[in-house]
Formats: C-alpha cells, sequence, structure tokens
C-alpha cells in the first residue's frame, strides 16, 4: 500500500502555519518517517515574499515565485495550500493541482465552505486525496473523528465551540467581570484576535467550520449559505453574570441538526448548563460535540488555532495520504450528498434567555410581561437586577421551553419601544 | 481502493456486544453503505448457545457450532472476535484467521496486552488489516486518534480515565459521601459492576487498555508486565471529602510516559485538579488525554463501555476496512517498535496525597511528621480530622514536590506502627 520513496509536498503560503509545517516535518522527522513507512519532503515553496526572515532555511527547497505553478511542481506529489482565501489564488490552486492529479491539503475552511463540494468531485474523478482536518478546530481531529471514527453511526447533532478567538474573549468577561469592548481591544494587542476581527467576532469563521462538519455529519451537500451566523458582539458583562447565576455559562456554538424539518446550521451564543462539558472549555481552546444513534455522545477537545496545532493537523493529513489511507473528503462520494432544505428556525423548542435594557420608569415590566404573554411565551424566570451608571436597567428572563417562533414574534412587538434603551438580546438554551 | 462487492464479516460471540453489531449493522445499513463505499454483511455467527433468544433473527446467517471454524469460513472477508479471554478461543481464533489471510477486527484489551505484538507482526505478515478501536474505551476513537490523529507529533504522555465501572463508583461515591464497598454492592446489582469486579475495581481492566495506548503513542512494544495497577478498593469516603476541600477529585487514572528514563506506565488513583478535565469526566464516561509535541494536549471523551457505543468502534473498524484505510495496527510496523526499558517510579517528582487512619492517642502525629521528616518529605499541607464511629481518626497530608521514593520511604518507616489502624493511602495529584 506504500512505498519507500518519499512524499514530496509543494507549500504554498509560508505564514505562520506554514513554518509550523516545516518545522514540524523538520523536528519529528524519524518519527513520521517510521509512522508513515516513508519520508514526507517538501521540495518546493511559494510565499509573497521570498526575502522575509521566517527563521528556516530556504535554500534547501524550490522556490517558486507563482504559487500556481506548484500544480504542475514536477517533483511534487501533493500540494498543502496555507495562503487563505475562499477564492483567487487558494481557489486556483486548489482547482489546478486537483486537475494535474495531485493531491491537495488545506487549513482553508472559507474556501471549503464555498467551494468543497466542486473540488471533493474533482478530487474523486482524479482519484487523489483532499484533505483538509487543520480547517476546522485546529490540531483536534474531528474531520477524522467524523468521516471514521462516528462513521457507523446516524448523527444526529454535532455542535461546538469552533473559533477560539471568541471564547478567549468570553472567558475573559467572564474572568474578569468585563465588557466586550474592553476585552476586544485587549485581545487585538495581544494579538489573539486579529486587527479586523469581524470573521471571528461575528460567527462567519464558525460557521465556515459548521458548514464543513454538517457533511460529513450528515451526508448533506455543505450549506454554508444555510448557516445563520451571529457573533458575541452584543453579549455584555451583565449576560455572562446572570447566566452564572443561574448555572450556566456563555458560549459561542456552532450547532447543526439533520431531521425531518431539514438541515439546521446556526452560530449563536448559547447559555451552557454548567455540567455540560463545553462549560469547561475555557481560553481559547476549540472543542466538538458529535451525538451518534449508537455511540452516544462524543467530545474532542483541544488547541484550535496556532502554529504547532494546525500544522499538526496538516501533517497528519500528510502522513494519511503517506500511507495511502485516504477517500472521498465528505466521508461519502461527493455525488452522493444529499441536498437538505433549510430547516425553519421557528419550529424549534428550547429554552431561552432573554436580555433586555431598558430605561428606569414606571411600566417597562408590564411591557415586557405583556409583550411576551400575547405572543403566548412562557417565562420560568425574570430578574430585573441594578441600575447602571448611565441609569438603564438590566431584565433578564429565562423562558419555559417553546417554540422559538414565539419569542421572535415577542421581540418583534417591542421593537422600537421607548421603554427599551437598546437591542434586546436572546441566547437560545443549549438542551 | 474498494469494490462494490460486500465486506462480509464473521461474527465470534453473540454477547451484548455481538448482538449490537448486528443491531448496529440492520439500522445503519444504508448509511454505512453509502459512507464505506460497498455493504457490510454479517455472513456467519457463532457462540455457545444457538437456542439462547437474542431477539435477533439468526437464521439469516450461516450457524457455525466450532467457532474456530470461522477463521476459515470460505465467506467472510474478516472475523470479528467477541467472546473475550487473553488466551483460549479467541487468541486461537485471532491466530488462524491472520494465518489465513482474513482481516481481523476485536475488542479484546486482554489478548491484545498480552499478544498484540504476535498478532498485529503476523497481520502485517499477511498484509490484512488488525484493528481493535472497541478495546479501548469503548465508543471513543481513541486508538485512531492516537494512531493517525495525533501521528505527526511526539507524545510525551497520555492518560486517561479508562475504567467506566470505577468512574461509576468513584462519582456516586462522591455524590452521596458513601464508602467504597457499599457503592460497588449497589453497582453491582445495578449490572455496573460484574460478580467478580476485580479486573475493574483493582485497576487490571485500565492497565491492559493503558498498555496499547502506550504502544501506539510511543511507538514501543507492547509491555503490559511493566504496568503497576492499584484500584479503588482502599479509597474511603473521607479521601473524597478531603480532596473536595482541597480543590480535587479523585479519580482511577492511568498514565503512561515515555523518557529518558525509560517507560513509564501506572493504573492508580490520583487527585485531579477541578480545572482539569478528566475532573468532569462523571459517571461511567471515559476519557483520554494525549499530549503532542506540538499539537498540545487534546483530550477525547465518550462512553467507554455498553452495547452501543463498543458496537460503534467495532463497525468503524469494520468501515475502515470496507474503505481500504488501513495500515500497521500499531501506527508503524510491529517489528519496528521498541522495547523500552521500565522507568523507575521511584524517581518521579510529583505532590502527593497521604491518608492514614490512626489512633487516637497521644503522639501519632509525632510519629507521622518525624517518619515524614526522616524521609525527606516535604509537608504542604495536614489535616487531622473528627473521629469515626469506631475510634478512628484520619490524618490527610499533602506534600510538596518531590520524588516517589521519598515517599515510599516514609510510608516503609510506618510500616507495622502500632498507632496506625490500617494501611496508609498514597495518591499522587496529577500535574
Amino acid at each position: 500500500m506504500t512505498t519507500n520513496t518519499p512524499l514530496r509536498v509543494a507549500l504554498s503560503g509560508l505564514g505562520t502555519v506554514g513554518g509550523g509545517v516545516i518545522r514540524l516535518l523538520d523536528a519529528n522527522r524519524d518519527l513520521i518517517t517510521r509512522r508513515a513507512g516513508r519520508g514526507i519532503e517538501v521540495v518546493a515553496v511559494s510565499a509573497r515574499d521570498r526575502s522575509k526572515d521566517r527563521g528556516i532555511d530556504l535554500t534547501r527547497f524550490d522556490w517558486v515565485d507563482d504559487t500556481r505553478e506548484l500544480a504542475s511542481h514536477p517533483q511534487a506529489d501533493v500540494v498543502v495550500e496555507l495562503i487563505g482565501g475562499s477564492d483567487g489564488p487558494a481557489l486556483t490552486l486548489a482547482r489546478s493541482t486537483l486537475a494535474a492529479g495531485k493531491g491537495f491539503v488545506t487549513a482553508n475552511k472559507a474556501m471549503l465552505a464555498h467551494h468543497g463540494l466542486e473540488l471533493a468531485s474533482a478530487a474523486e474523478a482524479a482519484g487523489v486525496p483532499l484533505k483538509f482536518e487543520a480547517a476546522v478546530a485546529g490540531g483536534i481531529p474531528v474531520i477524522k473523528g467524523l468521516r471514521e471514527g462516528a462513521a457507523a453511526n446516524a448523527i444526529g447533532r454535532v455542535y461546538g465551540i469552533l473559533n477560539g478567538t471568541c471564547n478567549f474573549i468570553l472567558s475573559k468577561m467572564e474572568a474578569e467581570g468585563r465588557d466586550f469592548a474592553e476585552v476586544l481591544a485587549e485581545a487585538q494587542a495581544l494579538g489573539y484576535a486579529e486587527a479586523d476581527p469581524s470573521f471571528d467576532i461575528d460567527g462567519i469563521d464558525a460557521a465556515h467550520k459548521l458548514s464543513i462538519l454538517a457533511s460529513i455529519a450528515f451526508g448533506t451537500r455543505p450549506a454554508f449559505a444555510d448557516v445563520a451566523a451571529t457573533g458575541v458582539r452584543h453579549v455584555i458583562a451583565a449576560d455572562i453574570a446572570e447566566a452564572a447565576a443561574l448555572g450556566y455559562k456563555v458560549r459561542l456554538v456552532g450547532v447543526a441538526e439533520s431531521g425531518a424539518n431539514g438541515l439546521f446550521q446556526r452560530v449563536h451564543p448559547h447559555l451552557v448548563p454548567i455540567d455540560h462539558p463545553l462549560a469547561h472549555v475555557t481560553g481559547s481552546l476549540n472543542a466538538v460535540v458529535a451525538e451518534g444513534n449508537f455511540v452516544g455522545r462524543l467530545f474532542f477537545q483541544g488547541a484550535g488555532a496556532g502554529e504547532g496545532p494546525t500544522a499538526s493537523a496538516v501533517v497528519a493529513d500528510l502522513i494519511d495520504i503517506a500511507r495511502g489511507e485516504f477517500g472521498p473528503p465528505y466521508a461519502m462520494p461527493a455525488a452522493s450528498l444529499t441536498a437538505e432544505s433549510k430547516a425553519d428556525s421557528g419550529e424549534r423548542r428550547a429554552r431561552a434567555y432573554l436580555r433586555f435594557t431598558v430605561e428606569d420608569k414606571v411600566g417597562v415590566l408590564a411591557e415586557i410581561a405583556a409583550a411576551m404573554r400575547d405572543a403566548g411565551v412562557s417565562i420560568e424566570s425574570l430578574i430585573q437586577r441594578g441600575v447602571a451608571a448611565d441609569g438603564s436597567v438590566i431584565v433578564a428572563i429565562v423562558t419555559h421551553e417553546g417554540p422559538e417562533r414565539s419569542v421572535a414574534h415577542a421581540l418583534e412587538k417591542l421593537r422600537g419601544s421607548q421603554s427599551l434603551a437598546g437591542q434586546p438580546l436572546w441566547m437560545p438554551i443549549l438542551g
């Protein structure tokens, strides 16, 4: 199944992860050769700036100025793409590499979310591997866990903490009782958040990853456009404090479910019960839960980003390829993935947390309570607490289980109310 | 790589797990065919009692009275062994199946702990798969996680909660403040513990599993004889209460480390810090942590036993085989696994918990303190608490970090002391 000739790799992108892949292959060379049954050797590299000091001797590799040429590099068996971006050079490289009959390994969740089906079809047609363990949850082997480890199961639900930046921010808000904007600024200063943090904090990055997980878990076509994504921007310190008082943590959770109703995919801040494993995922860690009809609940946790963990996932893919242990990227032939309609979230039944920032005046509570009653939302608990420096008051409600549609109706009734200072926040409670 | 002819399975053993495999293949048949690229069909079965009602229609399978004959069954590509036992019929079947050039899938941790190297060599010589995901941590894909997911890493340490019965008992002792014997009796009545519970509660079962994990993680020969195993029999309610007061949970943890000192493998009750993921593994769950030099800490959790989870792991192995995605069972050729010497545990440095049950009389504390001093053990905290109904008193000590040898010396000095009522308990603190 394997041969003793090394697997030869062309590497596109020498940023943090690209450099990490080279450092890993250097550091663990002998071990990897033993495990893979053959060596794994980088033969060619390409990046924007040849002269930049990366602390790596690049003279041993063939330098290629135009990254597109890696697809036809005569010495390479596999191309590793670490330049990112859903389209542009990354997509061009992916298409031409697979068309040239070479394997392709990528950490590019955005490209897979948008073009995964096309690329998987191309890889299968060419009979070459397309692998992307590093695209979801960094170093955690969760693509493998779903594609292979849980393969015997019908998966009802897959969900998890898929963005380390958001989890870092929420953990820090929780530990220090601080508000979002302040913690984000600090995370940016420390390099834990991008200068333009929107992809992370608005849930887009997690949505990319969720769409990949859903496809593998359910055997459905990747459907990124159907992921409803809301990030952590509107979570305030008081939400985290109220949640804690009620026995919950606030986490940005991506949830995908497959059912009679269609395919449901959503990234949203959730209240997570303190006895759920996701409640103990702190800092920049990632974690994924898969619920199978025979295995029950599987839980995977680890580092979701960073040089070492991401390089670990990229090289794990290369080892699989070197061993000849690969098959259809989405666990089954791309042509057999089903097109599911988007599930109507209004049908979902859950308990929910609602927080209103209100004016400190007579009749506000009556107005909120009336809107809930009129929409048929049953209130389990209501807490009105304190007065902030700006004179506003927090009202936090936990509803009984009921359809999301009713809660949406209640919020619709309250839209534009003079009693509310700013937008209410709704968070489902993870059940 | 795959064909459209089904993978044909001969199944030895129709107990809980064997029945589960048949039920799973029936329930998820279409999905498995899509994922595996071909059907997976049981063609022959063998068990002790043909007439027993298992709720399964067995008439559709070829019934084989002598399980040894499955190895040469003309319709079978793979034999699944679920009869158990380290030697005897299971081992005979394994040897003859591999010799006959068929694949072999097993959940038999005892057989692998004792004969894994021989069987892996035989499988590799024959070019057929030998797979055993179900042998460690039930439904959790941790063999795959180490063999493939973490394959790019040098693993420094692998450890976890590998026996659900012990974790169930410890969790129940913790939740209800009760003593071991009482909870064990209840677990036996409920069917969570065997009538002869020694394999579980004395740590042998966890030791079998640990030796398998260590071999895959470190590339070393399976060395079950070098696992030091101590179970949970001597943990009392007071230990769990003292640990809780100090910020720890008591868990039976199997730890394997590879270093300059040799290969260290031990199953022992540990104090686990409350912020460590293993502290939140409750009931009969299992969990495994692997620490890699690039990926950092990977954490896997799920159901460690039971019909559904174990069947899930067995069928995951069959799907890998149906896909043609398999290679050397221990991640690298058996002949290349290294023979490591057993590490001297006396050299290990850790903080430790010591509990003495003492007579309520003058001079007892002085005697214990002197023994600690004379052995060079530095005491971080000491609590003497209450008087039990039988007149005895508990003294719980936490030591500063130091070599285990010193603690052993201190306990040696106190051996046979008239001040002690029963054996002291030593538990390392997981660092």
